[in-house]
């Protein structure tokens, strides 16, 4: 069986997952422990937790349990002392309370949702990602650089603070892995954050895997404003210090009334410019048409147009196969 | 296999349950649903659910999950949005918001702790305890009730408001019961409240079963402040519409220390004064000589002096068997 790992942890880890989920693949995901931000960013900050969001988002788009408990996983209180707080984060923040370990947690976690595959957070340290930008402001917290939408100036540099160590575990997933599979996700607040954990990049340098870069549908302001295809490849090597064997795109035309309601917030399709020197450029249609589901809105709200799991899916396995 | 229904919600209740989880009985729990302090009451008032922390206590009470589960339920947040909020509230109370039905969301968390037996709200529709007192002061909520300590006069009269219908499943386990227990536990907030329930107190007339009414340890407060045993009795039968077959008590000494503690909320030793016209008196050292365990300290916090588990369910058994 092949042995795949996605690196991520927002949105578009859990479409990758959602598609690669029912395929005979021993798959691992290695996610992001740096975000800061809405519900997962109170928890850290009052309960001293470690960031449960991305984590549950991968252990719900792997979870073979019934609708409910997915259901569960992703409600959102509505009012109260609990509003805005998502159910799954309270899980997986009282559980690390009582657990001997952070693994325990998982693990229990992963039993009650039937997860197939293995959710591994990049580091088990407590972390906050830091952005500098050409401008000369420093901005810290995943959560703060997220929301800095009206951000001209670009990201001169991403770093950890404190440095912090890489788990194992994500090192002995990514050693053993055929593929990995990098986004899509926001460069800066997703897929930049795993790479950056010490010993992480090398190890992916390190492993005989072939790297999958699916590159994003929209650019995203504050982020990659103006980013063409080239540009985010650019960025992600600064911190990736391997060429990526293959990279995906969209290549579907998106529809006039989703452009103009990305436009708003000065965000645009990004552009393919490459050239297909050193990797492999893979183009096809992978959108996903469906309006969105009640079911998983909580987890996708935040992007009207998005990957479609099962397009991806198709691609990806013809790759694994070829 | 003998039927037994226990009918409570507190502490007593998890005591009584505790003890009888591992025998071979066919057992069942109704519980009252008229809480309205502390998380449990924020979360009705806050997310409009139905009151979760004693079927949580009687979940936990009657699992056979590993110790982690049973440490996750109990645990209460210290800090922050959840401060003082128990993780098993959130849980059923979120449960319940994704759930087609309450009874679903019961059998979600039954089944993820592995509970013997069936733990069976008295009610499924949003009711609240009133108490008439004799100096014609009227309180509402159960919480409210709970706390009225420094009350010197007695309860007249207690009813629900809106009056409510029974859980049929309610009915259908008193009206096959071999034995029915009631108590110990807190005699208006914790017993009175499930017998209130239209059509329980005649579901227990009708029933061929013996019960056996366990005698409160200490007064209570505002409760039942300076009540003996036959004045306990006299407030059960009000809604019991039923002589009890047999009436537990404890008859073991208790500790200066204990008494003492207790002296200051104006709480002494239940008094045994009964004759033993109509019911049958059974004395026995009943009390719990253990120093509280954290693990089951969330439960039982308030109650410094409590029943023992196994004497309890060994007297029982003695009379399931007799």
């Amino acid at each position: 069986m092949k042995k795949i790992t996605v690196i991520g942890g927002g949105t578009g880890t859990f479409v990758v997952l959602s598609g690669l989920k029912d395929r005979p693949l021993d798959l691992s995901v290695v996610v992001s422990m740096m975000d800061s931000g809405g519900s997962t960013g109170k928890l850290r900050d009052q309960l001293g937790v470690l960031p449960p969001g991305d984590l549950r988002q991968c252990l719900v788009a792997l979870s073979d349990a019934p609708l409910l408990w997915r259901k569960l996983f992703l409600y959102r209180f509505e009012s109260g002392d609990l509003k805005g707080h998502n159910f799954g984060n309270l899980f997986l923040a009282a559980l690390e309370k009582v657990s001997d370990s952070y693994n325990q947690a998982i693990e229990t976690a992963s039993y009650v949702l039937k997860t197939k595959g293995k959710v591994i957070p990049v580091t088990l340290d407590k972390l906050h990602l830091v952005a500098e930008y050409e401008n000369g402001k420093t901005v810290t917290g995943e959560g703060m650089i997220d929301e800095n939408h009206l951000e001209s100036s670009r990201i001169k540099k991403a770093y950890l603070t404190p440095a912090g160590t890489a788990n194992p575990k994500a090192i002995e997933a990514i050693k053993s892995s055929d593929f990995i599979i990098v986004g899509p996700g926001d460069l800066y607040t997703s897929i930049i954050p795993v790479l950056l954990v010490k010993d992480i990049a090398r190890a992916i340098s390190d492993s005989k895997a072939k790297i999958i870069y699916i590159m994003n549908l929209m650019t995203k302001s504050g982020q990659t404003t103006n980013y063409s295809a080239s540009q985010h490849l650019v960025d992600l090597k600064k911190y990736l210090a391997k060429e990526p064997d293959f990279i995906l795109l969209n290549n579907a035309k998106v529809s006039f009334d989703i452009l103009n309601s990305y436009k708003k917030y000065n965000e645009e399709v990004v552009v393919n410019d490459l050239n297909t020197k050193g990797y492999k450029v893979i183009e096809a249609d992978l959108i996903d048409n469906q309006p969105i589901k009640s079911e998983s809105s909580d987890v996708l709200y935040r992007s009207i147009l998005r990957h479609d799991s099962k397009k991806v899916a198709e691609v990806l396995e013809k790759i694994f196969n070829a």
